[in-house]
C-alpha cells in the first residue's frame, strides 16, 4: 500500500440500526457531498442496515457486523436479512466500487470516549493512528484480536477501521458525539489527501495500542441468568489489576479480578454485548514504534 | 384514603422490557421476599412484559405502558401482545390481588437523576413525596398531565407512582442506578408501614412539583425526518427561558426556545420517545403546601 494512491474511500453508517450518530452523519454528507470530497480520491457513503435503521434496532435477524467472514459470504444457504445484506455490501464495496479504505461509524453505551478500532497492523493504519493521536491525545487505538477470520464490515477493504464513540444510549442522537465523530472523519480524510500528495507530517515515533486479549462474561447462575452487575468503579481504558473489584452481586458481595497481569477493560456496560455473553473486553496496553 | 390502611402493595418491573433495573430488582426481591415485607401490609411483585424482557426490547407490538386506558382495557378487539397483557395485568392487580399501591420501576436514557412520577394530587402521594424529598433533597417529583384518561400501568391502583432513574442506556444494568432505585423502594415501603401505624414523621410543609405542560418535537423536514439535535447545553430540570438554545441543526444553526414563561425540560434525549415525536417534555415548577 505504501507508495500507492488511495483512490476510493467508503464511509458507512448504520451498520447497527440503533447507532444514530453514523446514520445522521451519512444523511448529512449525502446532502452536502463537498464535505467529504477531497481532490485526490473519491468518497462514497453507505447505510449498512436500512431495515434495522427503520425499525430502530441494532439488527433484524442477526448482528450484521458479524456476517462478513469469507465463509459466510460464500454460503448461499444463510438467508437471514443481515446475511443477505452482507453479500450485497460485499458486492458493492469490493467488486462494484472497489474501495481502498472503509470507515465504519459506531457508537457504544460504554464511557469509552473516542476510539479507532483496527483489525490488523497495516502500516498505513498505524501511521494514520499515530497522526490522529497527535491531533487528539484523548483518542484511543483499539486493536482487535486477529486470531480468527475477522467478521466485521470494515474488513472488506485492505484498510478498514471503525470509529467507536461513547457513551451514548442506543437510539439517541447526541450533538456532542455527532460533532466529535464528524471532526475525526474530517481529520482522516485530510490525512488521506495529504498521504496521496506525499505531504504527511506530524506522525509521532510511538503509538500506544490497546490490544484485545479476551472477554469477561457476567457471573451467571445455573439457569444462565446474570447474578451480578459491573462494579461501579470500573472504567474503560483504566488499569485493572489482581484483586480489583469487577462485579457486585445482587446481595452486595464483591467479585474481584483474578489475573496475573494488568489489563485495561473496554466496552464496560456495552448494551449490545449482554446477549453475546460479554460484560467487558480485556486489552493489554502496548507502546510500539511506528 | 386518609385514616385507611394500606393492605397490599405491588412492585412492578419490566413494564418496558429493556429497562433492566426493575427486572433485576424484581428477581432479587423474589429470591428474598423478606426485603419487601413489612408487618402491616403485604407486598407482591410482578414482571410487566415478560416477552419483551426476553427479547431485550421495550415492547413486542406496542408500548405496554400506554395500554391501560379503561376504553382499551374494555375493548376485546385489541389483540396486540401488550394489549392482551394489559388486560391480564388489570385482572391480576385490580380484581385478584386488589392492590392499594402500585410502584412501577422505570429507567430513562435522560440524565434526570431520580424522580417520582405521579398522575394526580392524591394527598397520600403528596405527603409521601414530601417525606421522600425530606430524605433525599435531590429527588424530583414529576406530575403528568391529567387532562386525558391516564394510560399507564400505575393507574390501576388508587395510589400509583413510577420511579424513574437515569441516565442509563436501554439494555444496561448499572449498579449505582440499581442501588439508588432499591433504596427509594425501601423508603417508600417504610413510609407505608409508618403510615399504617400512624407514626408518620418528617413531612415538610411544602413540596416542589414539576408539572408536565407539554412536549417538544424535533424540527423535521418534509419527509418527517428529524433535521436537528438537542442542543448540548440542555439539561433536565434546569430552567429554560425565551431565546435559550434548544436544538442545533446538522449545519450548525441554533434553534432557540420561543416561549413566554420559564419551563423545565425533562426526558431530554430519552431514546424511547424519538418514535413518539418527543425530543423532551416541558414542565412548570410549582411549590405547594401539603
Amino acid at each position: 500500500m505504501s507508495n500507492q494512491f488511495i483512490k476510493k474511500v467508503a464511509i458507512v453508517g448504520g451498520t447497527h440500526g440503533n447507532e444514530l450518530t453514523g446514520v445522521y452523519l451519512i444523511e448529512k454528507f449525502k446532502h452536502d457531498l463537498s464535505l467529504i470530497q477531497r481532490d485526490s480520491f473519491e468518497t462514497i457513503t453507505l447505510l449498512g442496515n436500512p431495515k434495522a435503521i427503520k425499525a430502530g434496532r441494532r439488527y433484524i435477524d442477526t448482528d450484521l457486523n458479524r456476517c462478513f467472514k469469507p465463509q459466510y459470504l460464500q454460503n448461499h444457504q444463510l438467508t437471514y436479512y443481515e446475511q443477505i445484506r452482507a453479500k450485497q455490501i460485499e458486492k458493492y464495496l469490493k467488486y462494484q466500487e472497489v474501495v481502498d479504505v472503509i470507515i465504519d461509524l459506531h457508537t457504544t453505551t460504554a464511557d469509552m470516549g473516542i476510539s479507532l478500532i483496527l483489525n490488523d497492523s497495516h502500516p498505513f493504519l498505524l501511521q494514520l493512528s499515530g497522526h490522529l493521536c497527535y491531533l487528539d491525545p484523548d483518542l484511543k487505538i483499539l486493536q482487535y484480536s486477529t486470531n480468527s477470520e475477522p467478521s466485521q464490515l470494515r474488513n472488506l477493504a485492505k484498510i478498514g477501521l471503525a470509529i467507536e464513540v461513547g457513551p451514548v444510549p442506543q437510539g439517541v442522537l447526541k450533538a456532542d458525539i455527532f460533532h466529535r465523530t464528524e471532526a475525526l472523519i474530517m481529520q482522516i480524510l485530510d490525512y488521506i489527501q495529504n498521504y496521496n500528495c506525499q505531504q504527511i507530517t506530524n506522525i509521532p515515533k510511538n503509538l500506544t495500542l490497546y490490544k484485545q486479549v479476551g472477554v469477561m462474561d457476567y457471573p451467571r447462575d445455573e439457569n444462565n441468568e446474570i447474578k451480578a452487575m459491573i462494579f461501579p468503579t470500573m472504567r474503560d481504558y483504566q488499569p485493572l489489576k489482581s484483586n480489583d473489584a469487577i462485579f457486585i452481586d445482587f446481595k452486595g458481595n464483591t467479585i474481584k479480578y483474578q489475573g496475573n497481569s494488568i489489563v485495561y477493560p473496554v466496552f464496560v456496560n456495552e448494551s449490545a454485548y449482554l446477549e453475546k455473553g460479554i460484560a467487558f473486553s480485556l486489552t493489554m496496553r502496548e507502546t510500539m514504534m511506528i
